[in-house]
């Protein structure tokens, strides 16, 4: 259904996810000592094939993530590993890809891998992202400093794809043709060094769902369990999976099935990555909000620039949060942001209902009665031609949001227009395609009324230290922070507002 | 370990088993209307390859075995199968070798297949028993005669293995390398149609168990989840498959995990084959035991007879029951019979201690400290000339357990003689491998006590009814009990007592 080409250098979500899946299953993830003489590592790992890439990370000690060219190697190497002995306990006989390294030879010299290999999979401390914005030339230039810093890498993509993949050989042990898709923040572009791998267990491409029938004769079916509802379906599988995950899964700790959620899920945390994890089946509406999210990063390099500061910025002062509560979600946010990037004129992004109209018959799409259909060749989108600084658009989304009348007015980016509220909810944000939905429903008055109050003091700040402090920032000490690094430290807005009151 | 090949025309269990696995691998279960038609479902079901056996089936429903020659037709088969389409419900989309016929001609012929074809799985009920008995012309026949009703027929003993398969393929979904395998009465050669389904978990197979530790370099292990002990790593697998076999299982109801009996398992209801099933894990002395009792039956014809009539009587007169309770077990029952048939002068069946003694480097065997070596090369075992008929084996049966000194002495087929009993349960037989247990340790004493007051009228009673009453058994009518058939009717027992009395 999808595009699978890459167009004009735009590679759908579907592409990249089909990818970097591929590129998943040959790969393994091992546990080394921090001690691990890297050469013959991989003189040891080669035995087995050519590997295409390889890193190493520390979580609770050092792992190595390697992607073999062919997945015979996987299998290869699978045969010369060892179930371990150990004394006083026992193991449970499962094997996954997750595997340890063991040197027998004491006298092994400490050579670590070199620095440059060690990949960080957290994000930097906000004190220290402070430090670093303060040292750029212009706000544009810390905006883009920011995304840098926070944006997932590489290596850390990879390896939300191979948690993806780990789990998915616990899946297809029942549903050999399942695939477990990352959703949310872990690919749609937005995604926070440190943030959460929400995964959804895919079930639909199981064969055998819409056999062709035959007019006459004999047919075949499979006999299957029953249950009430699709609902049912989803609670009893993903309770069986999580028992799997938590009696099976090495590394998987803290598992909880959290079954009678609106969308159920079963969540714990992976310390061999130190991903903490939800998983969801049966889940489509979500993977469609995340291609939408993916497509509009895309469209423009400033849609992702300005939700990353306006996520971090929102994080620091606890307007979101990482647990569940009354607050803005981080979703709710970046739909504000594209909101507000839909009102600009000319505006950067095009509405939903636009992207719906520009799409073909491949790209029809409806789950559940809700249309969710939106283009997916890339190529096909015109957009207007808006010259707006990075700073300009912060300071605007701001001002935006200060004086938006969230009591009547309702935020809806399929038609990127306000519209009056269908219901009391203090903050309304219509749920781009479950459209009798509010995304931000759980918000209270508090949290909405936090957050319009930063908004003012923000825009406010931004204005009153667009350049750098000039006489401080030497050598050896703490370079006074501007710009957007002012609007990041809690107290620091505090301080200064009222200094300046 | 074991002898694979045939050695004058005894096959070891193992042999046997191995071969009935290997063809419920290429076999699928199917329902089907008992309106379809033979040929055409002959047909359909060519076309994905050979056929090498079928049959058809009732067990609430009509259902069809079919082996292919080639595993590969499965494969086939599959990939014209469909998921069904249900409305108003939902499927879990777990496929297995467990199918429906559905036939999409209206007007389809109800030519059902032969009756020869359809096999019975469940025993003749007693009565009947009783009258086809009386038609007998000796003991001897009537034994036999009963035995050939009881014993499992060649069609039930696949439909065990085939049930195997089918668990097993769930449990293959996380133990790639293991396999499932019937014990106890399914393949001991005692069991009787209708008997329950004990199955056995095998994760010996495992390879990376034992893998040969290099000297120096480096060392590849699986990650695996830790348990306290060798028995919490069995609970905590057949927790987790107890789950599966509960959500995702077709045709499996009433789903009980008991794991913490001193053997845990699962307990479940197989409604396609209507077998009662009990899964356990890591139970290789009762696997021992089972091939124990295979090897003294394959050794003389007149073990398996006795037995079969030492079960039924007792079960026709609830000396041994369906349910757990204080009452003598039919495992127990099976091992007085191999003690009796041990103090036989000269005796029938040589003593556990000799088959020990027999045993090659091959047959070694120790599991958990506990010696369970026995040969397993028939060829080596001589059997001394006893010609006793069946008539008066049964006869010395009952005479010599109503003689029995319970009170102080212990069965122990291991020695072949009797022993003081090391404890004051009522009942004390030897555990023949966990030599400190007494396998009767939950029979009370009003139970032993029935059971000798049986043995002695029943042994009375065989002296009474040597021969057929004559003049009765004319065409049409009941024929008169007389012989093993009046041991079997519990108030007919007592009516002939009180009569002779
Ligand atoms: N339609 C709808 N989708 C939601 C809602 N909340 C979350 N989602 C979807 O689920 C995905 C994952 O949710 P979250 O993990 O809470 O959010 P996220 O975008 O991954 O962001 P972080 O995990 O906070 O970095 C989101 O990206 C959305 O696609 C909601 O209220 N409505
Ligand atoms: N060592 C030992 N093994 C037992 C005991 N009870 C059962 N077993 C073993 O487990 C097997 C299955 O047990 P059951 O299902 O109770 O007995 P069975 O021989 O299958 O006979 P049925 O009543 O026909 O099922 C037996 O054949 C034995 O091998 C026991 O008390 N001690
Ligand atoms: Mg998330
Ligand atoms: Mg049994």
């Amino acid at each position: 259904v999808a595009v699978q080409e890459e167009k004009n250098g735009f590679k759908s979500l579907y592409a990249v996810q089909a990818e970097r899946q591929e590129q998943a299953e040959r790969s393994v993830l091992i546990s080394c000592h921090s001690r691990t003489n890297e050469k013959k590592f991989l003189k040891h790992m080669s035995k087995h094939g050519d590997i295409k890439k390889y890193f190493f990370y520390e979580s609770y000690g050092m792992y190595a993530v390697v992607e073999y060219a062919n997945q015979e190697s996987v299998a290869s190497l699978f045969e010369g590993t060892a179930i371990p002995s150990i004394s006083h306990e026992s193991l449970v006989p499962f094997k996954s890809r997750l595997l340890s390294l063991r040197s027998l030879d004491s006298a092994d010299l400490p050579n670590q891998p070199s620095g440059k290999k060690r990949q960080a999979q957290t994000s930097i401390p906000i004190n220290e992202l402070i430090q670093r914005l303060a040292k750029e030339e212009s706000i544009d230039q810390q905006i883009t400093s920011l995304t840098e810093a926070y944006q997932l890498t590489e290596e850390n993509c990879r390896l939300r794809f191979l948690v993806c993949s780990l789990l998915k050989d616990i899946a297809a042990a029942f549903f050999p043709e399942c695939t477990i898709k990352p959703f949310g923040s872990s690919v749609n572009g937005f995604g926070k060094l440190g943030c959460d791998l929400d995964m959804f267990l895919d079930l639909d491409s199981i064969s055998g769902r819409n056999a062709t029938m035959p007019k006459s004769g004999l047919l075949l079916e499979y006999q299957m369990k029953r249950a009430n509802s699709e609902r049912n379906v989803t609670q009893n599988i993903l309770s069986v999976i999580g028992e799997c995950v938590d009696q099976f899964g090495p590394g998987c700790v803290g598992v909880q099935k959290i079954l009678n959620a609106r969308c159920p899920l079963v969540r714990f945390a992976h310390q061999p990555s130190g991903f903490q994890c939800d998983l969801t089946a049966n889940n489509r509406v979500a993977m469609k909000s995340t291609e939408l999210l993916y497509l509009y990063g895309e469209l423009d390099p400033r849609v992702r620039h300005l939700v990353f500061t306006v996520r971090c910025w929102a994080r620091a002062h606890s307007i979101t949060s990482s647990i569940p509560g009354a607050w803005i979600s981080n979703f709710s946010l970046t739909v504000m942001v594209l909101f507000f990037l839909q009102r600009r004129s000319p505006p950067i992004i095009p509405t939903l209902d636009h992207l719906r109209d520009l799409a073909g018959p491949e790209d029809k799409s409806v789950i559940e009665d809700n249309d969710c259909t939106f283009v997916s060749d890339f190529t096909k989108i015109q957009l207007e031609s808006n010259t707006e600084t990075l700073e300009q658009l912060l300071c605007e989304f701001f001002e935006f949001y200060a004086a938006f009348s969230f009591r009547t007015r309702s935020i809806n980016i399929r038609k990127g227009k306000e519209q009056n509220k269908p219901e009391v909810a203090p903050l309304h944000i219509q749920n781009p395609f479950e459209t009798t939905l509010n995304v931000s429903k759980n918000v209270n008055a508090t949290q909405l009324d936090r957050f319009v109050a930063l908004c003012q003091e923000s825009s406010w700040l931004l204005q009153q230290n667009k350049t750098a402090q000039s006489g401080v920032g030497t050598k050896g000490k703490a370079i006074t922070p501007w710009g957007l690094s002012t609007l990041l430290l809690p107290s620091q807005v505090a301080a200064i507002k009222s200094r300046k009151r």
